[in-house]
């Protein structure tokens, strides 16, 4: 265990962890920060994900032990594209699998996509086993404030004006099952 | 999720629940209740797992979602064997897959054992989704404390000398995969 993921755990009973569902993800984390770029959970930070290689992740996380969540901007590959920019540290993410609904209350809430790591230049780049989830609200997912909306679109519309509710992802990050004190 | 199961969560932010490893589940709960009979977790509580059918233990736990935790008495079948009691309810619970053995610093700790209950009578029940957990301790494993095992010896060795430390258990109850608010 890292010596940061006590902040949250302290005085919690032994078993107690941060292992949330991808409903809670989206309801608790994502759309309030989407809604309100001045939200900070105190369990998830910010960082711009796409600057660093996984495995320097685990040291930037408040906590976390073989996961690690993250809020990040989401960063688009041309500016008038909506396509994001998969490139990070000395490699790219890369989609894999089919992507997920993630339905609260019958409505479709979010999407969530599963990414590996490969080192190097696409399309030859070497996979390893480090793995993102992505969470991103669908784009008529709700905003909890149209206050806030409104101050989002102002910098987010002039490029994406239907993606306004898609300007942050909330990541999961998962070290490769050897790995055990990273 | 039920309305027993705020109490440990209450005040945490969302996406934290009990979660324990195997090597917690056996150091910080089953460990010191074998040591000490008077020791009670606020977030496991003692019942007589063989008293119920799986489906009425839902209602029996602290808290918990499609998993909970429970502390019992080990009962045996016959006055002089260690052979276990599986009767429960109105069927019984029969092992499945292999054990587990958990060791802790190189150490073996426990035991971890995967049971399926049958309704009716053995050997001709019919199998259900239930499925236990059962985690016990190893023969050898140690007492956190000379004094209360001595207590606990007075009442078990008589029994059966070399079990002292698999008095009790502590196991974790799923439901059936499609049962999503018992």
């Amino acid at each position: 265990m890292g010596s940061k993921e006590l902040v949250p755990q302290q005085g919690l009973p032994p078993g107690f962890r941060f292992f949330p569902t991808d409903e809670e993800l989206l309801v608790h984390y994502l759309c309030p920060k989407v809604s309100d770029e001045l939200f900070s959970p105190t369990i998830i930070g910010e960082i711009d994900l796409y600057k660093f290689d996984p495995w320097v992740l685990p040291g930037k996380a408040l906590f976390g032990e073989k996961e690690w969540y993250f809020l990040s901007h989401r960063d688009c590959k041309y500016p008038n594209s909506s396509r994001p920019n998969r490139a990070a540290g000395s490699g790219y993410w890369k989609a894999t699998g089919t992507d997920k609904v993630i339905a609260v209350g019958g409505r479709r809430l979010g999407i969530k996509k599963a990414l590996v790591f490969y080192v190097g230049k696409a399309p030859k780049g070497f996979k390893t086993n480090w793995i993102m989830h992505e969470y991103r609200l669908c784009d008529s997912a709700p905003s909890t404030s149209n206050s806030t909306k409104k101050q989002l679109t102002t910098a987010d519309t002039m490029l994406r004006p239907r993606r306004v509710f898609t300007s942050y992802v909330v990541t999961n990050i998962l070290s490769p099952p050897h790995c055990t004190n990273q």
